[in-house]
């Protein structure tokens, strides 16, 4: 059986502590200095959601994420990392819980990520009212992230795992030309097409560049709090992803990331407060 | 010295365990059947800061709630509560802590509420760039909660707190006439003048009626994940607050709120996930 990437780098092992379980982070997954983001959310989902699944009082219909708040101490660097969960409440339409993901430095375990989520149960989700999604340019006629410079990509491996196209018309940031609107939106899947499910859709809502170049800011933006919502189960193929942002000041931003799966259905949505470094 | 009844219901004491702080709700702060969802997380968040304040390793400059995601749950009902802090990092420009508020039900504790947050310093904040402020008729021409009939208001005692003035234009619901844009806007202030500060934002993030309402859904729509951002320390006076909500659908909707100081300038917004039930 082939492994996807994606699944790779969720997955876990359990350790002699049955609310711990212990994983590794790798280069491949790195963008800029960090592991990105959306991939610690999602390990850390998966961590979740396995320790929500192995509870016998637990009802096990609940295994969706709905929704996931993550706060961002330290960045996340390749190696072994643990993930440790808590069972807070288990409800009639969600489960709650609390999860942990340290790294070892220095002999010492140091704080990586914490988040909050709920999971619940969405098969079968109705529409009753939902943001339209972007008309976009075709995939083959976008921006391939595989067009930067190779010594960006090189430092960039994020990248090769997940293939993103930039609506040309929001890319103009990669050439000095920022539109100045706050907007950028495309394409995005796996790159091997493994296909999305409601946990890979945390990483999906972490994947694209910053909205800040869009607004000629190409500082540093670190993410300091995530809360995504996944409103319904993905469709096979690309999804639509669109990044605004309204409010800049005191050093800080927000990032709102809209998903549409292949069926045009919004899927899951975020807002993240980021900071905003000079570059 | 006359205390406000916003600083008297956020009030703590001291408990035997330095991270454990002890208060009270009163039916005062009551929406339906429960304490309002924003009366809990602006205590929650006071005490969270009374940690940070007192911790002698900690930068005490970092005393704005910045940043709070929380997670309702149960309904917090009047009487005791305990709020339980954890200092999770002390960085330059955040502090980062949790807390979690819990309540005595049968002999046992029940956790009402847990949050994440994270504290900065708004002094003198800077804006690069807002969302406009709505134009609204002057508080006196908007519709008041006190106009509701007074069997509902014997229920909802925090509207004998909060001073909330709708813009008719968005009231319509109250009548039977909801607009379906989903959309409220109006005008917010603590009803003994009490100024709004950082914290306060908290409250008033979660303080109007459900935007559900506009769209003719008029059931309950608990709160069950908020995420509030504060972006700026807001000047005296009235604040503007804007609802909308998009994505409605599998039992839940999004509600986003920003909220405007007297100046105009943007000084919070929020989103939250609550569940739609049947009227």
């Amino acid at each position: 059986m082939v492994v996807s990437e994606y699944d790779d780098v969720i997955r876990l092992e359990p350790t002699d502590q049955p609310a711990t379980r212990r994983g590794a982070f790798t280069q491949d997954w790195m963008i800029g200095n960090a592991v990105n983001g959306g991939v610690v959310m999602a390990a850390a989902l998966n961590a979740l959601r396995e320790h929500l699944a192995a509870d016998p009082d637990e009802v096990t219909e609940h295994l969706d994420p709905v929704v996931v708040s993550a706060y961002f101490m330290t960045a996340s660097a390749p190696g072994a990392f643990t993930a440790s969960t808590e069972l807070m409440r288990a409800g009639r339409r969600l489960t709650t819980g609390q999860v942990s993901v340290h790294q070892e430095v220095d002999g010492g375990q140091v704080e990586r990520m914490r988040a909050i989520a709920s999971f619940g149960n969405l098969d079968g989700t109705d529409t009753y009212r939902q943001s339209a999604a972007p008309d976009l340019p075709p995939p083959d006629e976008c921006v391939s992230a595989q067009q930067a410079p190779p010594d960006f990509l090189r430092h960039n491996h994020f990248l090769d795992r997940v293939d993103i196209r930039l609506d040309p018309a929001t890319a103009g940031w990669a050439v000095g030309k920022p539109s100045m609107r706050g907007l950028i939106q495309g394409w995005l899947r796996l790159r091997d097409q493994r296909e999305p499910d409601t946990t890979m859709l945390a990483l999906a809502l972490d994947a694209f560049p910053p909205v800040a170049f869009d607004l000629g800011l190409y500082g540093w933006t670190p993410t300091l709090e995530f809360t995504g919502h996944i409103r319904r189960r993905p469709a096979p193929g690309w999804l639509r992803v669109m990044l605004t942002t309204q409010n800049v000041g005191g050093g800080l931003l927000e990032e709102d990331a809209q998903i549409w799966d292949s069926t045009g259905a919004l899927v899951a949505q975020s807002r993240q407060l980021c900071g905003v470094r000079p570059a």
